[in-house]
């Protein structure tokens, strides 16, 4: 049934939303703002579930590419988040019905509510990830089959590109040496799909979770109960450690913030964080806990605010949780395209499962 | 006015136009291959003049991009050739009219030829610089306001780009990352202008003077008169040094291939060529004798045959000749493109004269 994004919902979908994004993807405030601006110059956005949207919609993804760290200082205004999709509109031949977000993840999933507010078309409620990746190609729908372009690209320079690839992974590539030259950060608009290709390549319900997750972590603070507790509920996770965050190192390289984050949990106990956008492995001493594509959330240890890779600061008490993606992502398909190997880490995919409570 | 351009065209037009390329653009052998497979297979093209191309006409251009030490190895197919004219064509939503030379030199002077000749379309007898440089925007047109984009490229993978820029040196920027990505080589066509335009900002019979000049050279061979001579004639150049290539320097860096030459002249007599793709400036001992825009030009001592940067080789005796440019090209917005400054050197551009005649 469809319901309706207001400017009142903004702060718990852009909350639940860095959940989600496990780390990547921007800071949601930023990504908020300008959700926030939009709903208010264009009135609400509607939201379609996977079970309304026409087979013979046409559905484009909206999404900004790049290092949130560029990112966050690079908001783009409504004119720039419009312009890639009225670029791709144009090379495709005919209208977008439906917008849709390619992931769920700060940014990521407020971009979209604002080009959907901005260009009057309703909003799917559903991404292509379940979570957030650092690629552009790291979507359920390149395992379908559905390919990334054309795909259009902008800038706030006012330059604009439309790419048609053999696949999706050159897609990335193309786009991505076009976003490190562009400035790090640009506009993009792709994976044109129809609606039934919608219904069964995406992450059904993702905006109605990411609110209700969003919203049980501020009712829980409001209430006086842990909010990381209510976190780890509604994503049927676990917590895996709680510590200090004594070390992070970071480079922005080709495009992507990498690094590693050290958390002291006090006597010897260490758990290490490394990321490229998303926190993709946790390690507790030698031992990996988890990997890429399940999910590892740092929230801060009292409030259950969600930090994202580029908000981890020395000193912070974080609580790190982890929670099952979408179980399609552990196919060995998927496992080439987001598994840890594929990152450059020499470990196999090390799966969230029920055992990780006796590791705490 | 109009002339046709059939095979037996293609070896005076490549040699000619390798004179004019002034080291740059690949190797005239190469590109003259596919000239001659295309006219073979699509029949003789049509050369129309400046003065006879109609003021509506729609004129793109067609080039190899990259470093010409790849693209001698990764010569396009005749479709390849093709792809980019198409993706702009339907960009552009009308047929293009006519087919012209970004730049004359090497692969970039018959590669037109292959694609007026496949899609069956006027060839103008002109070229954007009457030399040839290593970068996009890097024309006659660029100074007159004609946009290098919308401009298509493609590889020989089936991948493909439109872009649209807010200048030409972005279209260069966000092509060349492009093309470094996709194998250091690709196609492009871009630069769409009406026959007016193309009348005003283009150098006029380019391609009949590379065959002029091509010809003469084999002439005085086949008559034993110096070649060398008859070129610096045709040129009205002078030629600046003889000796032999006692060292190569070379490294094909962010796509274009950069290194410099070192002739020895004898008696501690040295001439010393630094180029990227094209001979950018010549040295006689510290002396500069002739930058960029100007035309350096090296030719094989006895055959006249010109050499390519990357056919450079140790113990080759060569003669170098210099000869005037375009005049438009030295302007002071078009040394801000072009001059030696631009390219890093710590110099003023030296402009040929008649002056260069006592330094021999």
């Amino acid at each position: 049934m469809s319901w309706t994004i207001g400017e009142a919902d903004i702060p718990a979908l852009a909350r639940g939303a860095a959940v989600f994004g496990t780390g990547g993807g921007g800071d949601p405030y930023i990504g908020a703002l300008l959700a926030t601006q939009a709903l208010r110059k264009h009135g609400d956005v509607t939201v379609v579930t996977l079970d309304e949207v026409p087979d013979d919609a046409l559905v484009l993804t909206v999404a900004m590419m790049g290092a949130p760290t560029v990112m966050v200082e690079k908001l783009p205004s409504l004119d720039e988040v419009v312009t890639p999709v009225h670029a791709l509109q144009e090379s495709l031949g005919r209208p977008v019905t439906h917008i849709a977000c390619a992931e769920v993840g700060g940014v990521n999933s407020t971009i979209p509510i604002a080009a959907a507010a901005a260009l009057g078309l309703p909003l799917l409620d559903a991404d292509g990830m379940g979570r957030a990746f650092p690629e552009l190609q790291m979507v359920l729908p390149t395992l379908y089959g559905i390919t990334a372009s054309p795909l259009a690209f902008s800038d706030e320079k006012g330059n604009t590109g439309v790419l048609r690839t053999v696949d999706n992974a050159w897609t990335e590539r193309i786009a991505r040496v076009a976003c490190v030259e562009m400035g790090s950060s640009i506009m993009i608009s792709g994976f044109p799909m129809s609606g039934a290709q919608a219904r069964e390549a995406l992450v059904a319900g993702s905006l109605r979770t990411c609110v209700a997750v969003g919203e049980g972590i501020a009712d829980a603070r409001d209430s006086h109960v842990d909010p990381v507790a209510r976190a780890v509920e509604l994503l049927s996770g676990r917590e895996l450690f709680a510590g200090k965050v004594v070390d992070v190192e970071r480079a922005t390289t080709t495009g992507f913030a990498r690094g590693t984050a050290t958390i002291d949990g006090g006597g010897d106990d260490i758990l290490t964080l490394l990321f490229q956008n998303e926190h993709l492995m946790a390690k507790r001493g030698d031992d990996v806990l988890v990997t890429t594509p399940d999910l590892i959330i740092v929230l801060e240890h009292d409030s259950g605010e969600p930090i994202t890779t580029e908000g981890l600061r020395y000193g912070q008490r974080v609580r790190v949780i982890a929670a099952p993606s979408d179980e399609r992502w552990h196919s060995a398909e998927a496992l080439a395209m987001v598994g840890p190997e594929y990152f450059g880490y020499d470990v196999a995919s090390h799966r969230f499962d029920g055992a990780l409570e006796e590791t705490r």
